[in-house]
Protein backbone atom coordinates (compact mmCIF):
# COMPACT_ATOMS: atom_id res chain seq x y z
CA UNK A 1 0.00 0.00 0.00
CA UNK A 2 1.70 3.44 -1.43
CA UNK A 3 0.57 6.39 0.55
CA UNK A 4 0.39 10.38 -1.33
CA UNK A 5 0.70 12.88 1.07
CA UNK A 6 -1.89 15.06 0.86
CA UNK A 7 -1.31 17.92 2.67
CA UNK A 8 0.22 20.19 0.56
CA UNK A 9 -2.66 21.46 -1.54
CA UNK A 10 -3.28 25.27 -2.45
CA UNK A 11 -7.40 24.04 -2.28
CA UNK A 12 -6.45 24.35 1.46
CA UNK A 13 -6.51 28.02 2.73
CA UNK A 14 -3.80 27.70 4.84
CA UNK A 15 -1.41 26.70 2.59
CA UNK A 16 -2.79 28.84 -0.25
CA UNK A 17 -1.53 31.78 2.03
CA UNK A 18 1.92 30.03 2.08
CA UNK A 19 2.01 29.80 -1.27
CA UNK A 20 0.96 33.25 -2.25
CA UNK A 21 3.42 34.99 0.79
CA UNK A 22 6.85 32.71 -0.54
CA UNK A 23 6.43 31.06 3.10
CA UNK A 24 8.94 28.35 2.59
CA UNK A 25 8.91 27.33 6.43
CA UNK A 26 5.44 26.11 6.32
CA UNK A 27 5.22 24.10 3.71
CA UNK A 28 8.36 22.67 4.11
CA UNK A 29 7.51 21.71 7.67
CA UNK A 30 4.50 19.93 5.97
CA UNK A 31 6.91 18.09 3.76
CA UNK A 32 9.42 16.78 6.50
CA UNK A 33 6.26 15.85 8.84
CA UNK A 34 4.54 13.63 6.11
CA UNK A 35 7.73 12.24 4.91
CA UNK A 36 8.74 11.02 8.60
CA UNK A 37 5.27 9.65 9.05
CA UNK A 38 6.06 7.18 5.94
CA UNK A 39 4.43 8.84 2.76
CA UNK A 40 5.96 7.30 -0.17
CA UNK A 41 5.21 10.63 -2.59
CA UNK A 42 4.15 14.04 -1.70
CA UNK A 43 1.32 15.81 -3.62
CA UNK A 44 2.17 19.39 -4.76
CA UNK A 45 -0.59 21.27 -6.08
CA UNK A 46 -0.70 24.85 -6.04
CA UNK A 47 -3.82 25.70 -6.30
CA UNK A 48 -6.41 26.96 -8.44
CA UNK A 49 -5.17 30.64 -9.69
CA UNK A 50 -4.70 29.24 -13.16
CA UNK A 51 -2.62 32.23 -14.22
CA UNK A 52 0.18 32.10 -11.45
CA UNK A 53 0.25 28.26 -11.31
CA UNK A 54 3.10 27.36 -13.43
CA UNK A 55 5.49 29.36 -11.67
CA UNK A 56 3.22 28.81 -7.80
CA UNK A 57 3.79 25.25 -8.78
CA UNK A 58 7.84 25.44 -9.40
CA UNK A 59 8.15 27.53 -6.21
CA UNK A 60 6.27 24.75 -4.16
CA UNK A 61 8.28 21.98 -6.07
CA UNK A 62 12.20 23.47 -5.45
CA UNK A 63 10.82 24.51 -1.64
CA UNK A 64 9.94 20.60 -1.10
CA UNK A 65 12.69 18.62 -2.51
CA UNK A 66 15.44 21.01 -0.90
CA UNK A 67 14.24 19.56 2.26
CA UNK A 68 12.99 15.56 1.60
CA UNK A 69 14.57 13.08 -0.49
CA UNK A 70 10.84 11.13 -1.57
CA UNK A 71 9.60 11.65 -4.77
CA UNK A 72 6.87 14.36 -5.82
CA UNK A 73 3.19 13.78 -7.39
CA UNK A 74 2.66 16.98 -9.43
CA UNK A 75 -0.97 17.73 -8.84
CA UNK A 76 -1.97 20.03 -11.74
CA UNK A 77 -4.90 19.43 -14.29
CA UNK A 78 -2.57 22.34 -16.48
CA UNK A 79 -0.17 20.68 -19.39
CA UNK A 80 1.59 23.60 -19.07
CA UNK A 81 2.46 23.83 -15.54
CA UNK A 82 3.11 20.17 -15.45
CA UNK A 83 5.89 20.73 -18.62
CA UNK A 84 7.52 23.37 -16.58
CA UNK A 85 7.44 21.44 -13.43
CA UNK A 86 8.86 18.10 -14.70
CA UNK A 87 11.76 19.96 -15.90
CA UNK A 88 13.17 20.69 -12.24
CA UNK A 89 11.97 18.05 -10.40
CA UNK A 90 15.17 15.85 -8.78
CA UNK A 91 13.21 12.35 -8.73
CA UNK A 92 10.46 10.80 -11.08
CA UNK A 93 7.46 12.28 -10.18
CA UNK A 94 3.72 11.20 -10.27
CA UNK A 95 1.24 12.81 -12.23
CA UNK A 96 -1.83 14.31 -10.76
CA UNK A 97 -4.04 13.25 -12.81
CA UNK A 98 -5.73 12.42 -16.47
CA UNK A 99 -8.76 11.44 -17.16
CA UNK A 100 -11.35 10.42 -20.31
CA UNK A 101 -11.10 14.33 -21.21
CA UNK A 102 -9.48 14.56 -24.22
CA UNK A 103 -7.85 18.40 -23.74
CA UNK A 104 -6.27 15.99 -20.54
CA UNK A 105 -5.52 13.25 -22.81
CA UNK A 106 -3.95 15.14 -25.29
CA UNK A 107 -1.85 17.71 -23.20
CA UNK A 108 -0.46 15.50 -20.06
CA UNK A 109 0.01 11.71 -21.94
CA UNK A 110 2.48 12.50 -23.83
CA UNK A 111 4.65 14.24 -20.85
CA UNK A 112 3.94 10.75 -18.93
CA UNK A 113 5.38 8.55 -21.53
CA UNK A 114 8.25 10.94 -22.00
CA UNK A 115 9.32 10.40 -18.77
CA UNK A 116 8.20 7.31 -17.99
CA UNK A 117 6.03 8.96 -14.84
CA UNK A 118 3.22 6.83 -12.89
CA UNK A 119 0.24 8.77 -13.72
CA UNK A 120 -3.43 8.86 -11.71
CA UNK A 121 -5.97 8.56 -13.89
CA UNK A 122 -9.70 9.70 -12.96
CA UNK A 123 -13.06 7.37 -14.38
CA UNK A 124 -14.28 10.07 -15.67
CA UNK A 125 -14.57 11.97 -19.04
CA UNK A 126 -16.17 15.75 -20.40
CA UNK A 127 -19.32 14.57 -19.10
CA UNK A 128 -18.13 15.04 -15.27
CA UNK A 129 -18.45 12.01 -13.11
CA UNK A 130 -20.62 9.40 -14.03
CA UNK A 131 -23.34 8.17 -11.32
CA UNK A 132 -22.71 4.51 -12.53
CA UNK A 133 -20.14 2.01 -12.59
CA UNK A 134 -20.85 1.39 -16.04
CA UNK A 135 -20.16 4.99 -16.92
CA UNK A 136 -17.00 5.18 -14.93
CA UNK A 137 -15.40 1.43 -16.78
CA UNK A 138 -16.47 3.23 -19.81
CA UNK A 139 -14.12 6.59 -18.79
CA UNK A 140 -11.39 3.87 -17.86
CA UNK A 141 -11.51 2.60 -20.83
CA UNK A 142 -11.23 5.58 -23.10
CA UNK A 143 -8.13 6.51 -20.88
CA UNK A 144 -6.54 3.34 -20.85
CA UNK A 145 -6.58 3.08 -24.54
CA UNK A 146 -5.33 6.54 -24.69
CA UNK A 147 -2.11 5.23 -22.42
CA UNK A 148 -1.77 2.35 -24.19
CA UNK A 149 -1.38 3.85 -27.86
CA UNK A 150 0.96 6.37 -26.52
CA UNK A 151 2.97 3.15 -24.79
CA UNK A 152 1.99 4.07 -21.10
CA UNK A 153 2.51 0.57 -19.25
CA UNK A 154 -0.44 -0.60 -17.39
CA UNK A 155 1.40 -0.48 -14.09
CA UNK A 156 2.58 3.20 -14.12
CA UNK A 157 -1.51 4.00 -14.24
CA UNK A 158 -3.09 4.28 -11.00
CA UNK A 159 -6.65 4.46 -11.50
CA UNK A 160 -8.94 6.26 -9.53
CA UNK A 161 -12.66 4.90 -9.25
CA UNK A 162 -14.08 8.33 -7.76
CA UNK A 163 -15.93 8.93 -5.21
CA UNK A 164 -19.12 11.26 -4.27
CA UNK A 165 -20.45 12.03 -0.83
CA UNK A 166 -23.13 9.05 1.13
CA UNK A 167 -25.35 12.29 2.24
CA UNK A 168 -26.70 12.87 -1.69
CA UNK A 169 -26.73 8.45 -2.54
CA UNK A 170 -26.28 6.12 -0.39
CA UNK A 171 -25.22 3.70 -2.97
CA UNK A 172 -21.96 6.19 -3.32
CA UNK A 173 -19.65 3.58 -1.69
CA UNK A 174 -20.77 1.01 -3.15
CA UNK A 175 -21.11 2.16 -6.76
CA UNK A 176 -16.78 2.87 -5.69
CA UNK A 177 -16.22 -0.09 -4.40
CA UNK A 178 -18.00 -2.22 -7.44
CA UNK A 179 -16.40 0.18 -10.06
CA UNK A 180 -12.78 -0.97 -8.49
CA UNK A 181 -13.40 -4.91 -8.77
CA UNK A 182 -14.07 -4.37 -12.80
CA UNK A 183 -10.99 -2.58 -12.82
CA UNK A 184 -9.27 -5.06 -10.99
CA UNK A 185 -10.96 -7.54 -13.40
CA UNK A 186 -10.27 -6.00 -16.26
CA UNK A 187 -6.67 -4.07 -16.09
CA UNK A 188 -5.20 -5.97 -13.18
CA UNK A 189 -1.98 -4.94 -13.81
CA UNK A 190 -2.91 -1.38 -13.00
CA UNK A 191 -2.93 0.30 -9.64
CA UNK A 192 -5.65 2.13 -8.08
CA UNK A 193 -5.70 4.75 -6.27
CA UNK A 194 -8.66 7.37 -4.60
CA UNK A 195 -8.75 10.94 -2.05
CA UNK A 196 -10.89 9.18 0.42
CA UNK A 197 -12.49 11.85 1.41
CA UNK A 198 -15.58 13.15 -0.64
CA UNK A 199 -16.99 10.11 0.65
CA UNK A 200 -18.09 12.15 4.36
CA UNK A 201 -18.83 15.98 2.90
CA UNK A 202 -21.35 16.90 4.54
CA UNK A 203 -21.69 13.94 7.20
CA UNK A 204 -20.79 13.93 10.69
CA UNK A 205 -17.88 12.26 12.41
CA UNK A 206 -16.15 12.09 8.66
CA UNK A 207 -13.40 10.64 10.18
CA UNK A 208 -14.39 8.13 11.12
CA UNK A 209 -16.53 7.23 7.94
CA UNK A 210 -12.98 7.94 6.22
CA UNK A 211 -11.13 5.32 7.72
CA UNK A 212 -13.99 2.52 7.72
CA UNK A 213 -14.13 3.30 3.47
CA UNK A 214 -10.19 2.84 3.21
CA UNK A 215 -10.49 -0.65 5.03
CA UNK A 216 -13.63 -1.81 2.97
CA UNK A 217 -11.91 -0.06 -0.10
CA UNK A 218 -8.08 -1.79 0.47
CA UNK A 219 -10.15 -5.27 0.76
CA UNK A 220 -12.06 -3.99 -3.34
CA UNK A 221 -8.15 -3.68 -3.98
CA UNK A 222 -6.64 0.13 -3.74
CA UNK A 223 -3.14 -0.14 -3.26
CA UNK A 224 -2.68 3.23 -2.85
CA UNK A 225 -4.39 6.44 -1.38
CA UNK A 226 -3.84 10.33 -1.32
CA UNK A 227 -4.21 10.92 2.68
CA UNK A 228 -2.83 12.44 5.20
CA UNK A 229 0.31 10.14 6.33
CA UNK A 230 -0.12 11.83 9.95
CA UNK A 231 -3.25 10.50 10.53
CA UNK A 232 -2.84 7.61 13.17
CA UNK A 233 -5.42 6.30 13.38
CA UNK A 234 -6.38 5.98 9.88
CA UNK A 235 -2.76 4.80 9.51
CA UNK A 236 -3.55 1.73 12.45
CA UNK A 237 -6.60 1.10 10.25
CA UNK A 238 -4.59 0.40 6.71
CA UNK A 239 -1.83 -1.92 9.21
CA UNK A 240 -4.79 -3.69 10.51
CA UNK A 241 -6.60 -4.15 7.19
CA UNK A 242 -3.30 -5.57 5.57
CA UNK A 243 -2.33 -7.89 7.92
CA UNK A 244 -5.88 -9.29 7.80
CA UNK A 245 -5.20 -9.31 4.56
CA UNK A 246 -2.55 -11.55 4.83
CA UNK A 247 -0.36 -8.91 3.36
CA UNK A 248 1.61 -8.86 6.22
CA UNK A 249 4.66 -11.44 6.73
CA UNK A 250 4.66 -13.10 9.78
CA UNK A 251 3.05 -9.77 11.11
CA UNK A 252 5.86 -7.92 11.23
CA UNK A 253 4.66 -4.15 9.84
CA UNK A 254 1.59 -4.72 12.47
CA UNK A 255 3.43 -5.83 15.24
CA UNK A 256 6.43 -3.44 14.85
CA UNK A 257 3.77 -0.23 14.81
CA UNK A 258 2.06 -1.98 17.91
CA UNK A 259 5.70 -1.60 19.71
CA UNK A 260 6.48 1.79 18.23
CA UNK A 261 3.01 2.89 20.16
CA UNK A 262 0.62 3.27 17.38
CA UNK A 263 -2.07 1.15 19.16
CA UNK A 264 -1.86 2.88 22.36
CA UNK A 265 -5.55 4.14 23.27
CA UNK A 266 -7.38 1.83 26.07
CA UNK A 267 -10.13 0.92 23.88
CA UNK A 268 -8.01 -1.13 21.81
CA UNK B 1 -27.68 -7.17 11.19
CA UNK B 2 -28.45 -8.66 14.32
CA UNK B 3 -26.29 -9.06 17.63
CA UNK B 4 -25.95 -11.94 20.15
CA UNK B 5 -24.73 -10.43 23.36
CA UNK B 6 -21.57 -12.83 24.44
CA UNK B 7 -20.86 -11.54 27.96
CA UNK B 8 -23.34 -14.46 30.02
CA UNK B 9 -21.02 -17.14 28.96
CA UNK B 10 -19.63 -19.24 32.23
CA UNK B 11 -15.93 -20.23 30.34
CA UNK B 12 -15.54 -16.91 31.54
CA UNK B 13 -14.21 -16.72 35.24
CA UNK B 14 -16.41 -14.35 36.56
CA UNK B 15 -19.31 -15.43 35.21
CA UNK B 16 -19.17 -18.84 36.52
CA UNK B 17 -18.41 -17.91 39.90
CA UNK B 18 -21.43 -15.82 39.57
CA UNK B 19 -23.43 -18.97 38.30
CA UNK B 20 -21.73 -21.10 40.84
CA UNK B 21 -22.59 -19.08 43.49
CA UNK B 22 -26.15 -18.18 42.17
CA UNK B 23 -25.41 -14.55 42.31
CA UNK B 24 -28.56 -13.19 39.88
CA UNK B 25 -27.64 -10.05 40.96
CA UNK B 26 -24.38 -10.20 38.39
CA UNK B 27 -25.99 -11.98 35.91
CA UNK B 28 -29.22 -9.88 35.66
CA UNK B 29 -27.15 -6.67 35.30
CA UNK B 30 -25.38 -8.36 32.77
CA UNK B 31 -28.67 -9.11 31.11
CA UNK B 32 -30.21 -6.01 31.31
CA UNK B 33 -27.07 -3.99 30.25
CA UNK B 34 -26.73 -6.05 27.58
CA UNK B 35 -30.44 -5.67 26.11
CA UNK B 36 -30.33 -1.32 26.78
CA UNK B 37 -27.50 -1.86 24.28
CA UNK B 38 -29.77 -3.16 21.70
CA UNK B 39 -28.72 -7.03 21.28
CA UNK B 40 -31.20 -8.91 19.30
CA UNK B 41 -30.21 -11.87 21.61
CA UNK B 42 -28.70 -13.10 24.52
CA UNK B 43 -26.12 -15.93 24.72
CA UNK B 44 -26.65 -17.83 27.91
CA UNK B 45 -24.10 -20.17 28.44
CA UNK B 46 -23.27 -22.20 31.69
CA UNK B 47 -19.77 -23.43 31.53
CA UNK B 48 -18.30 -26.62 30.83
CA UNK B 49 -19.17 -28.43 33.99
CA UNK B 50 -21.32 -31.02 32.11
CA UNK B 51 -22.68 -32.56 35.12
CA UNK B 52 -24.02 -29.43 36.56
CA UNK B 53 -25.24 -28.10 33.20
CA UNK B 54 -28.68 -28.70 33.24
CA UNK B 55 -29.61 -27.07 36.08
CA UNK B 56 -27.17 -24.59 35.60
CA UNK B 57 -28.33 -23.83 32.49
CA UNK B 58 -31.75 -23.93 34.07
CA UNK B 59 -31.15 -21.23 36.65
CA UNK B 60 -29.41 -19.09 34.02
CA UNK B 61 -31.94 -18.98 31.58
CA UNK B 62 -34.91 -18.13 34.30
CA UNK B 63 -32.94 -15.89 36.23
CA UNK B 64 -32.05 -13.70 32.94
CA UNK B 65 -35.57 -13.74 31.17
CA UNK B 66 -36.54 -12.42 34.89
CA UNK B 67 -35.33 -9.20 33.79
CA UNK B 68 -35.67 -8.61 30.05
CA UNK B 69 -37.64 -9.11 26.94
CA UNK B 70 -35.29 -10.25 24.24
CA UNK B 71 -35.15 -13.45 23.44
CA UNK B 72 -32.03 -16.07 24.54
CA UNK B 73 -29.61 -17.83 22.52
CA UNK B 74 -29.57 -20.97 24.40
CA UNK B 75 -25.38 -21.84 23.94
CA UNK B 76 -24.46 -25.84 24.42
CA UNK B 77 -23.63 -28.76 22.86
CA UNK B 78 -24.87 -31.01 24.99
CA UNK B 79 -28.71 -32.10 23.79
CA UNK B 80 -29.81 -32.80 27.43
CA UNK B 81 -29.21 -29.36 28.35
CA UNK B 82 -30.53 -28.10 25.46
CA UNK B 83 -33.46 -30.10 25.88
CA UNK B 84 -34.77 -28.92 29.43
CA UNK B 85 -33.84 -25.60 28.78
CA UNK B 86 -36.02 -25.39 25.61
CA UNK B 87 -39.06 -26.20 27.67
CA UNK B 88 -38.80 -23.00 30.48
CA UNK B 89 -37.88 -20.34 27.60
CA UNK B 90 -40.79 -17.61 27.26
CA UNK B 91 -39.69 -16.57 24.18
CA UNK B 92 -38.38 -18.63 20.47
CA UNK B 93 -34.57 -19.27 21.19
CA UNK B 94 -31.52 -19.69 18.96
CA UNK B 95 -29.60 -22.71 19.94
CA UNK B 96 -25.88 -22.36 19.73
CA UNK B 97 -24.91 -24.46 17.88
CA UNK B 98 -24.46 -27.59 16.02
CA UNK B 99 -21.83 -28.88 13.07
CA UNK B 100 -21.12 -31.61 10.76
CA UNK B 101 -20.31 -34.36 13.84
CA UNK B 102 -23.22 -36.69 13.68
CA UNK B 103 -23.57 -36.57 17.74
CA UNK B 104 -24.76 -33.02 17.59
CA UNK B 105 -26.80 -33.26 14.57
CA UNK B 106 -28.64 -36.35 15.76
CA UNK B 107 -29.38 -34.91 19.43
CA UNK B 108 -29.94 -31.26 18.59
CA UNK B 109 -31.23 -30.77 15.04
CA UNK B 110 -34.95 -32.41 16.38
CA UNK B 111 -35.14 -29.71 18.71
CA UNK B 112 -34.11 -27.10 16.22
CA UNK B 113 -36.90 -28.45 14.15
CA UNK B 114 -39.49 -29.35 16.45
CA UNK B 115 -39.34 -26.26 18.22
CA UNK B 116 -38.82 -24.25 14.64
CA UNK B 117 -35.93 -22.23 16.41
CA UNK B 118 -33.02 -20.69 14.56
CA UNK B 119 -29.71 -22.11 15.25
CA UNK B 120 -25.95 -21.43 15.18
CA UNK B 121 -24.07 -24.32 12.84
CA UNK B 122 -20.31 -24.12 12.67
CA UNK B 123 -18.56 -24.92 9.43
CA UNK B 124 -16.86 -28.32 11.07
CA UNK B 125 -17.19 -32.28 11.47
CA UNK B 126 -15.63 -34.68 13.64
CA UNK B 127 -12.11 -33.84 12.18
CA UNK B 128 -11.96 -30.47 14.41
CA UNK B 129 -12.31 -27.10 12.77
CA UNK B 130 -10.73 -27.77 9.08
CA UNK B 131 -8.17 -25.23 8.05
CA UNK B 132 -8.90 -25.13 4.47
CA UNK B 133 -12.12 -23.22 2.56
CA UNK B 134 -13.08 -26.69 1.09
CA UNK B 135 -12.98 -28.67 4.11
CA UNK B 136 -15.15 -25.92 6.35
CA UNK B 137 -17.35 -25.83 2.93
CA UNK B 138 -17.79 -29.51 3.06
CA UNK B 139 -18.63 -29.81 6.45
CA UNK B 140 -21.31 -27.05 5.91
CA UNK B 141 -22.54 -29.30 3.00
CA UNK B 142 -22.92 -32.45 5.83
CA UNK B 143 -24.66 -30.06 8.03
CA UNK B 144 -27.02 -28.45 5.64
CA UNK B 145 -27.79 -31.53 4.06
CA UNK B 146 -29.14 -33.27 7.41
CA UNK B 147 -30.75 -29.67 8.44
CA UNK B 148 -33.12 -29.91 5.10
CA UNK B 149 -33.73 -33.03 5.55
CA UNK B 150 -35.20 -32.41 9.07
CA UNK B 151 -37.34 -29.92 7.65
CA UNK B 152 -35.35 -26.93 9.00
CA UNK B 153 -35.74 -24.20 6.45
CA UNK B 154 -32.29 -22.31 5.50
CA UNK B 155 -33.09 -19.35 6.81
CA UNK B 156 -33.45 -20.47 10.18
CA UNK B 157 -29.58 -21.81 10.03
CA UNK B 158 -26.84 -19.23 11.45
CA UNK B 159 -24.10 -20.60 9.89
CA UNK B 160 -20.36 -19.77 11.21
CA UNK B 161 -17.36 -19.59 9.08
CA UNK B 162 -14.59 -19.95 11.85
CA UNK B 163 -12.24 -18.14 12.43
CA UNK B 164 -8.36 -18.98 13.99
CA UNK B 165 -5.79 -16.82 14.61
CA UNK B 166 -3.67 -14.74 12.64
CA UNK B 167 -0.72 -15.45 15.13
CA UNK B 168 -0.28 -19.06 13.71
CA UNK B 169 -1.56 -18.45 10.49
CA UNK B 170 -1.67 -14.64 8.46
CA UNK B 171 -4.25 -16.57 5.91
CA UNK B 172 -6.47 -17.16 8.66
CA UNK B 173 -9.13 -14.20 8.16
CA UNK B 174 -8.98 -14.86 4.23
CA UNK B 175 -9.96 -18.29 4.51
CA UNK B 176 -12.86 -17.25 6.82
CA UNK B 177 -13.80 -14.21 4.45
CA UNK B 178 -13.32 -16.33 1.25
CA UNK B 179 -15.56 -19.49 2.91
CA UNK B 180 -18.18 -16.58 3.54
CA UNK B 181 -18.46 -15.48 0.12
CA UNK B 182 -18.80 -19.59 -1.00
CA UNK B 183 -21.30 -20.11 1.67
CA UNK B 184 -23.48 -17.07 0.32
CA UNK B 185 -23.04 -17.88 -3.38
CA UNK B 186 -24.15 -21.69 -2.35
CA UNK B 187 -26.84 -21.17 0.73
CA UNK B 188 -28.03 -17.56 -0.47
CA UNK B 189 -31.16 -17.92 2.06
CA UNK B 190 -28.95 -19.06 5.32
CA UNK B 191 -27.48 -16.51 7.44
CA UNK B 192 -24.00 -16.15 8.66
CA UNK B 193 -22.35 -15.27 11.78
CA UNK B 194 -19.43 -15.63 14.16
CA UNK B 195 -17.72 -15.11 16.95
CA UNK B 196 -14.91 -12.33 16.32
CA UNK B 197 -12.17 -12.44 18.55
CA UNK B 198 -9.98 -15.88 17.54
CA UNK B 199 -9.25 -13.67 15.11
CA UNK B 200 -6.71 -11.76 17.00
CA UNK B 201 -5.95 -14.61 19.76
CA UNK B 202 -2.31 -14.15 21.17
CA UNK B 203 -2.00 -10.56 19.30
CA UNK B 204 -1.48 -7.53 20.23
CA UNK B 205 -4.23 -4.46 20.31
CA UNK B 206 -7.23 -6.95 20.16
CA UNK B 207 -10.42 -5.25 20.11
CA UNK B 208 -8.53 -2.79 17.00
CA UNK B 209 -8.42 -6.20 14.63
CA UNK B 210 -11.77 -7.22 15.87
CA UNK B 211 -13.01 -4.34 15.23
CA UNK B 212 -11.90 -4.19 11.33
CA UNK B 213 -12.26 -7.71 10.87
CA UNK B 214 -15.54 -7.39 11.48
CA UNK B 215 -15.83 -4.54 8.65
CA UNK B 216 -14.63 -6.77 6.58
CA UNK B 217 -17.08 -9.87 7.49
CA UNK B 218 -19.56 -7.70 7.17
CA UNK B 219 -18.45 -6.28 3.19
CA UNK B 220 -18.24 -10.62 2.97
CA UNK B 221 -21.57 -11.05 4.00
CA UNK B 222 -22.03 -11.66 7.95
CA UNK B 223 -25.18 -10.33 8.79
CA UNK B 224 -24.62 -11.79 12.58
CA UNK B 225 -22.39 -11.55 15.20
CA UNK B 226 -21.68 -12.84 18.49
CA UNK B 227 -19.88 -9.96 20.32
CA UNK B 228 -20.35 -7.45 23.18
CA UNK B 229 -23.46 -5.08 22.35
CA UNK B 230 -22.12 -2.49 25.14
CA UNK B 231 -18.39 -1.94 23.17
CA UNK B 232 -19.23 1.34 21.60
CA UNK B 233 -16.62 0.74 18.88
CA UNK B 234 -17.39 -1.91 17.69
CA UNK B 235 -20.98 -0.74 17.17
CA UNK B 236 -19.81 2.53 15.48
CA UNK B 237 -17.52 0.21 12.87
CA UNK B 238 -20.40 -1.66 12.54
CA UNK B 239 -23.05 1.11 12.05
CA UNK B 240 -20.88 3.05 9.87
CA UNK B 241 -19.91 -0.11 7.42
CA UNK B 242 -23.97 -0.58 6.89
CA UNK B 243 -24.25 2.72 6.05
CA UNK B 244 -21.82 2.66 3.63
CA UNK B 245 -22.68 -0.79 2.32
CA UNK B 246 -26.22 1.08 1.51
CA UNK B 247 -28.17 -0.48 3.95
CA UNK B 248 -28.66 2.57 6.37
CA UNK B 249 -31.90 3.94 4.63
CA UNK B 250 -31.33 8.01 4.34
CA UNK B 251 -28.35 6.97 6.67
CA UNK B 252 -30.68 7.49 9.55
CA UNK B 253 -29.11 4.70 11.90
CA UNK B 254 -26.20 6.35 11.60
CA UNK B 255 -27.16 10.11 12.36
CA UNK B 256 -29.11 9.07 14.83
CA UNK B 257 -25.66 7.14 16.79
CA UNK B 258 -24.20 10.27 16.09
CA UNK B 259 -26.75 12.55 17.56
CA UNK B 260 -26.53 9.79 20.85
CA UNK B 261 -22.77 10.54 21.12
CA UNK B 262 -21.87 7.16 19.73
CA UNK B 263 -19.26 9.13 18.21
CA UNK B 264 -17.50 11.84 20.32
CA UNK B 265 -14.20 10.90 20.41
CA UNK B 266 -12.42 14.24 18.93
CA UNK B 267 -10.61 11.77 16.20
CA UNK B 268 -13.87 11.37 14.72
Amino acid sequence: MKIIGEKINGTRQRVAQAIAGRDADYIQKLAQDQAEAGADWLDVNAGTKQSNEPKDLIWLVETVQSVVDIPLCLDSPNPAALTEAIQIVERTPMINSISGEPWRLDGILPLVAKHRCPVIALAMDDGGIPETCAGRIDAVHKVMQASRSCGVPDEDVYIDPLVMTLATDTESANITLETMRLIHAQYPDTHMSMGLSNISFGMPARANINRVFLILAVAAGLDSAIVDPMDRELKAALLTTQMLLGRDRYCLNYTRAYRAGLFNRKEC
